[in-house]
């Protein structure tokens, strides 16, 4: 599989974790990961991207094992500092994230392109799969609920995901344009591999840069579900579903890509479906998704390359 | 002594170990310390302000018992992690120091005033001293060296002083207006008590606010000097009066404040120049100004009030 290049779409923690994966089975210089920004947002005056962080911290080596997102032996004593004096703390921010943001923060102030510092930071942590932002402009999301329309991390983090979601606004999308490297790694790919991310708000925000949606389509495209039974392993994918009146399964997630699959990697919890699935025109994998350490992710993720070489370029 | 209002005009450490002294004997409602800003810059997006800290932690006791600045039980986790992705590190930023710095940084963008800010800090860490910001202006120091002109924190620290110095400026100082609170309490000093900082970059940015010399011309006015023998206790002031072409002598500090004092402390090793001070129209008194510790602070603190209690207001 060294002679596939393979392209990745990731969000966070589930995304890294196939990506992490991926990493494991491939030469570095085979992979490529577009990671969602829609996700960043500013607080404290920093610059923060959780997705591309936790995505960047796990092929480290040093993501918070427990989490799955944040820094190893991290410590809190700034956040400790900045509570005793009444400040912001629904945002948890270790010290050791911090320093990242911090020097993001100065080197965007300074000039500096996002997806050219996340090269130099992946260059320091000794990183050799090449992790792109998916692009250097802006492009934050917008949640619309019955409480209002909330910037992403206000709903997900501070909010909880407690208000009922009515749908997303990738503001400014239209205008963004892919990171430096993003259209020529699609060019070159042999595989698409959609991660199990949020359909809604890791996936959709990449898709949605002019010009992507239309070169995924163009590829030879998988996705591996982020629904398992009925269920997201993580996050609010499942209760998006649900609140946005669609069944949450891996129908719907298969449903969601349409006009982008070749082959969907589905849960063994959900085989009766697969059935379903390959009447759609797309080809199903069936295997255990769940992965609950580093070998899982390495199998998962040969299975996947196996699935993608073997899977037939259909006509969408 | 609880009865007469004092003024404190402070620096970093040798004004916070004096005003830790004063806090020490005092009814708290009767002290208010003005801290010099001059020193204050912005760094990785954060606005530092070294002097002001350094009374307030000192006062909080939070204070680094071996530095003198920063905070006792620090931890440097947001540095390293800085440090790991190349960022600069010449200005050693503890985890609990950062903590302050993000929240000032942070209220300071939604419109908070400084002296408000310290206001509510000071609250927080329960320090009943009033503690105020020279001015809620920003009226950075900037240094001529033979190098060129530095801003104070690069000379400082980044260059550790090594430059010789050739003169001073208190950048836009002449449209600085005090902070709120500051002429009030001059007004209502028995006695002013210029601490033993630096002449040149702690004490001389608060004295050119436009106003303040003459009011603290008009009090009863004193001087602790932070030249012991010939040398600076911390610091460069000793250095910056030798290559201003002035002798760092007591006597040197005193003329420094000429029109503005009506007594002098300075140190029992420099009893010999005590007959010269006299003669200019300046009460001496002689002393152990070396506090090395708790006790030391408040001795000098009582023995100060005693000797501005007694003193002449002198016409200037």
């Amino acid at each position: 599989m060294v002679d596939m290049n393979v392209v990745a779409l990731a969000g966070g923690v589930g995304g890294a974790k196939l990506v992490d994966g991926l990493a494991q089975v491939m030469n570095p210089e085979n992979l490529t990961v577009i990671v969602n920004t829609g996700d960043d947002f500013e607080h404290l005056g920093l610059y923060i991207c959780p997705d591309l962080d936790t995505v960047c911290y796990t092929l480290a080596g040093i993501a918070n094992p427990a989490t799955g997102w944040g820094r190893a032996d991290e410590t809190w004593n700034v956040l400790d500092s900045l509570s005793a004096l009444g400040g912001p703390t629904w945002f948890r921010l270790g010290d050791r994230d911090l320093g990242l943001h911090l020097e993001r923060t100065r080197r965007l102030h300074a000039g500096d392109t996002l997806s050219q510092i996340t090269i130099d930071f992946c260059a320091s942590w000794g990183i050799s799969v090449k992790i792109l932002p998916m692009s250097d402009d802006v492009v934050p999301t917008w949640v619309y609920t019955d409480e209002g329309e909330l910037p992403f991390q206000e709903y997900f983090v501070h909010r909880q995901c407690n208000p009922r979601v009515k749908g997303f606004r990738f503001n400014g999308v239209e205008h963004a344009n892919p990171a430096p490297g993003v259209i020529e790694s699609l060019h070159q790919a042999d595989l698409v591999v959609i991660c199990p991310s949020n359909p809604w708000v890791s996936v959709d925000p990449i898709l949605s840069i002019p010009g992507l949606r239309q070169m995924v389509a163009e590829r030879r495209t998988l996705a591996v579900s982020p629904i398992v039974s009925g269920k997201a392993l993580k996050g609010p994918a499942a209760k998006m579903y649900s609140e946005l009146g669609i069944d949450p399964s891996v129908i719907s997630v298969s449903q969601h890509y349409r006009g982008l699959l070749d082959g969907f990697v589905m849960d063994t919890l959900d085989v009766g479906q697969a059935g379903f699935v390959e009447g759609s025109g797309i080809l199903p994998y069936v295997t255990d998704t769940v992965m609950k350490n580093r070998q899982d992710r390495k199998r998962l993720a040969y299975q996947v390359l196996a699935f993608g070489k073997k899977m037939e370029k259909s006509p969408k």
